[in-house]
């Protein structure tokens, strides 16, 4: 534990032993509730699918959106869980709570986003059910990514219990902004710059400032650690890895999956290049900085988000790395020590670097590309197909889409930010067994860990040792 | 090395440098006699797969079933490599053994069970060969499984000659009890619950109790450490992200695949949430306990196996998950030990609280959801595409299948616990190099470690060093 | 640092603020531009793809080669990422530049690749155009494979600027080769034995020899250290089982696709356990070597590249894997150390005994099988379609076609050891930043690092003081 007695005059409690239970068991047993009432599978999920086959002459299973959608369902899953989770495991002690929270928010998360956002996109009107198939399972994924972007402003700062509030909320406000963004406003948005990166950013920025510890850099100096690992850059890596599949499982079959694809993965390797490149100079001797190449190095994939399937051309992917790998990188050098010093806003992971601001800016170029669209560049068809310029918005311009796209950004951020100052006021109540200054960052308040690494008998004996410690009163 | 003048009166010869390249080379060698006789490629994967398409009409390589197969497959190779190996390096010292070895009997394994199941399933009448593609790799790679999960509850007690001889038999056991399950009892098992987890975890657990180490527990207190490390986790993530995949990879094509998917991701979801409610609930302090979340998390999609593609309901699957997470910590908790003290079973890994007794609850569940299974809700066609109600079982009642579900969980069980007694017998003979009590959980009996981490020189160096060291006699 | 005291008359300068950040803006605009110029998407990812499809009645967008390749695209992308990054960390103090370096030259390397590749294989003549898809990604990817390999020889000998000079040159010298072995002499070589292994490992094997140290190995003794680390292995396991994958990726579409993936499996699996045989027999007391077990076992994925989607038929496969595995082993026992020796090529990953004797194999295999093919094990068609004979190659006969296996691989060879001879010379110019012999292996030559491991302050305090020593003159 920390040295409290140089900051503590009232201690907190932080045991949690009936509160994060309650909490978990009061929401699943909700979910298996509100799942029985209202969710049922879709109709390439349901076993009648073979009749409606039949009944409509398909003859191949791989009509089946489980076959254009799947793989990349596993590769958003992966991102979600190892590459965000391992990202967060940056700080030496406390580990366990960055992976492990991350674990705990994302498992509850994708079941109150499959609720939340089916109830907007997959209700079926005949019988008031939510019929969900793969495609609602990778909705949910990117409903709970905005989630742990928030987490990453957080960490260390908050009990779990905390992030499980903080979930609830956060996924019901982003199935409420996402419907606005692409359902109400039309705006298109595939890769979630708007409603992933910069609804998360601001959201989790906002919360860690209402929650602003004025004593925590002092905790620092000693208690607090950063560690270099490799297991961070594996965070690094299958985010960046799987961000081409990120940005592209929602878009249009066909072209557009195809061009997300290409297009994310341009900009990623420029932003590489370029964040590298700003780290070495910021240096006197030219040294790399690890935390600019495992965070700035994604800013690409966060910007191409938005503009992901429009016709941005190749260059134009490398022109949005190119620049994010720079503004990144020189966030992190100099904006989150600015925030932290003059607005009061203590950004754990520089969330605000990796996704709020390459989030903006994501939206921004999506307004301005879709503004400037062309026919002569898309194609006649290719323009309707790209921007669903179908049903009511069959008449819409692309100067009027553009102005869209920017509404929806702004959508993003007034959610954000009024979100954040909600939640953050119910996480600041005395409720959650959040810790000490002195305790944070430290996974021993919420963890059993070994006295001593090196003394920990195996499984069988560990056993008996912890029969005793664990029903100790 | 452990001290060993505290237990060992006549010390056991752990020196396989004989043995081990001798069965290596032995079975490599039989594996390219029999592969030579007997294997060839089937049709889709044979050159003469073009003149077929042009016989047959067929226009597209889609319906060449490597595509609707093959994104599972890589899935479930890495739970099988990525995700086993990795959750067996939670002992510090026997790491490199855990996921060492767990690579070499995979490796070997996946050759031998082709053959096997192979036999069974894809023997070619007219010409006597067996005729491999996707799907045969895909059932390989499950058949492993079985005998890694064995793997588990011996893990630090056996040498890897031992593994070798106990994934002969494994192999071969899984093949026979598959093809009585799944081909002659007709029972439905998408996930294995009963092929897979119900067999290997109860095979190990009978073989761990064969192998017991009287003074194992003495040992322990000095030479034998858990390590908390991010790398267990690694596994716990792999395994949990593609489950979905697992369990549909080789479900019908389209719905059932489809709901395999949803099945086991929402029972999962939910698994994750009560396992981590359960762990703290367990401690005074309500302090989270790792090996708790590495494990007992992923209970949900052992148990969702047999009914991944029946038509459950979205609620039915987060029931399962909710359950299994709570049963499975508390096996961890109270039933490990339990075994360890009065049955004798030193279940290294907890296997019976992952994949034994969830395994058996999928099994149940199984029995439990065919029989009660209607047209109303599957749809006539449905039913009979979902269980497979054709040629000879084209009259059978969803009642009877509820029964030969329960025959084949049965059959498993009988396999495991005869299977493992005949292996446990056959391992105990002391011809396997085995290592002495002192020296389990230790990977200096079976690995060059560095004599001190701090002094390694590099692979150049190096090489002139071992050159001494390996050819000494 | 290293101690410099004893070795070191002229102190290099390995400051590279100016030099790192000037080639790679450079390069990347210099992309930006060559981009902008010349690359477009391809007719699959541009928007107008849709009037296409309703031009040309397909109905399906499955018909879209995205869904035919991109599973594989995503395999080969963590392999070149995580498989080969990962594999580099074994130097216990060069693992951030291990990982690191190899993360900037793949994304760099990428973008130069499509460009080069693109000019040889996607050119439009209508325009002059270079189009780019997916299947041009796959290609990036295996391009800069060719240089990472080689990175492998030079890793810690070289700085960040060398390597990206070393890229440069390298993608242009397999692009060149690329397309005269498998366009210009129509060569088959779908998993790169040739062109990426072949190529790779003899290239940098060229380049460690020009830029050999002799008193390198004077300084190990203290300096340079291996670590048995378990993230190494994860690089393992991700290229081992990505590896059917990456031979089939760009193979034909259907049964070549197939037999490929099913052919490296069996490969793979072999070498496993004759590599582990032989290890565990060149020791006194048959104790396994970690090197060989992290590299050895994947000479077979490396031998089957060429002929991979050949009829070799599955016990063929079996053979070359469990012939690989036995010399790549036996490589690292005897001829890395004689190389080093006798050769003067310090070979840091043991480079040729993993891809350069390896894909030499490879590439023989591909030869002698593409030789002794025959209508009765191919089929008419299926002669034809495995090895293009159409066009000007339409009466080609299999003995000319194994004759320009054989050429291509001589091919290979050459461009190799030129090339390696003059990027060698030119990365010997004083103008890189190299480090002086102690300070090889070394992280802190280019990375900044915690100055004491306990004591560094989170990423707020962090910057403050980060403020302090960056901009520090």
């Amino acid at each position: 534990m920390g040295n409290c007695q140089a900051c503590c005059n009232r201690p907190k409690n932080t045991n949690i032993r009936i509160s994060l239970p309650a909490i978990c068991f009061v929401w699943q047993i909700s979910m298996i509730i509100l799942f029985g009432v209202f969710v049922r599978y879709d109709e390439e999920s349901d076993s009648h699918w073979v009749e409606y086959m039949h009944k409509n002459n398909i003859t191949s299973h791989v009509e089946n959106d489980f076959y254009y959608r799947y793989p990349s369902f596993q590769d958003v899953h992966v991102m979600i869980f190892v590459g965000f989770g391992f990202l967060m495991t940056f700080l030496k002690r406390y580990s366990f709570s960055g992976v492990g929270f991350n674990f705990l928010i994302a498992a509850f998360g994708i079941q109150w986003a499959l609720l939340m956002q089916g109830w907007f996109h997959s209700l079926d009107p005949t019988d008031g059910t939510i019929k969900i198939g793969i495609e609602n399972i990778i909705n949910a994924d990117f409903c709970v990514a905005g989630c742990l972007i928030a987490f990453g402003a957080c960490l260390g700062k908050v009990s779990p219990v905390q992030l499980m509030v903080m979930t609830l909320f956060g996924v019901t406000l982003f199935a409420v902004e996402e419907y606005i963004i692409l359902n109400i406003i039309h705006a298109k948005d595939a890769g979630g710059s708007m409603t992933i990166h910069t609804f998360g950013g601001y959201f989790g920025l906002v919360i860690s400032w209402v929650l602003y510890r004025p004593n925590l850099h002092q905790i620092y100096k000693h208690e607090t650690f950063i560690i270099y690992n490799h297991l961070v850059f594996t965070g690094t890596l299958f985010l960046w890895m799987f961000w081409p599949s990120f940005n592209s499982a929602i878009a249009n079959h066909g072209d557009g999956q195809h061009r997300a694809v290409i297009n994310t993965y341009l900009a990623l390797a420029s932003s590489v290049v370029t964040a590298i490149a700003i780290s070495s100079l910021s240096h006197r001797r030219g040294k790399l900085d690890m935390v600019h190449v495992q965070n700035a190095t994604l800013a690409g994939g966060v910007a191409m988000g938005t503009a992901a399937e429009f016709m941005i051309m190749p260059y134009g992917s490398l022109i949005v790395g190119f620049c994010c790998g720079i503004l990144s990188t020189f966030g992190y050098l100099v904006l989150t020590p600015f925030l932290e010093k003059h607005m009061k806003i203590q950004d754990t992971c520089g969330i605000h670097n990796l996704h709020a601001m390459p989030g903006l800016l994501g939206g921004v170029i999506g307004a301005i590309t879709a503004a400037t669209a062309s026919k002569s560049v898309y194609g006649h068809e290719g323009l309707v197909n790209t921007f669903n310029f179908v049903d009511e918005f069959a008449n819409r311009s692309v100067g009027t889409q553009g102005a869209h796209q920017a509404a929806g950004l702004c959508v993003a951020l007034i959610f954000a930010l009024g979100g954040g100052a909600l939640v953050g006021g119910i996480l600041k109540l005395p409720l959650w067994g959040d810790p000490e200054d002195c305790n944070c960052f430290d996974d021993e308040v919420y963890w059993e860990l070994p006295e001593d690494e090196e003394s920990i008998p195996a499984i069988i004996e560990y056993n008996n040792q912890m029969d005793s410690k664990r029903f100790d009163m």
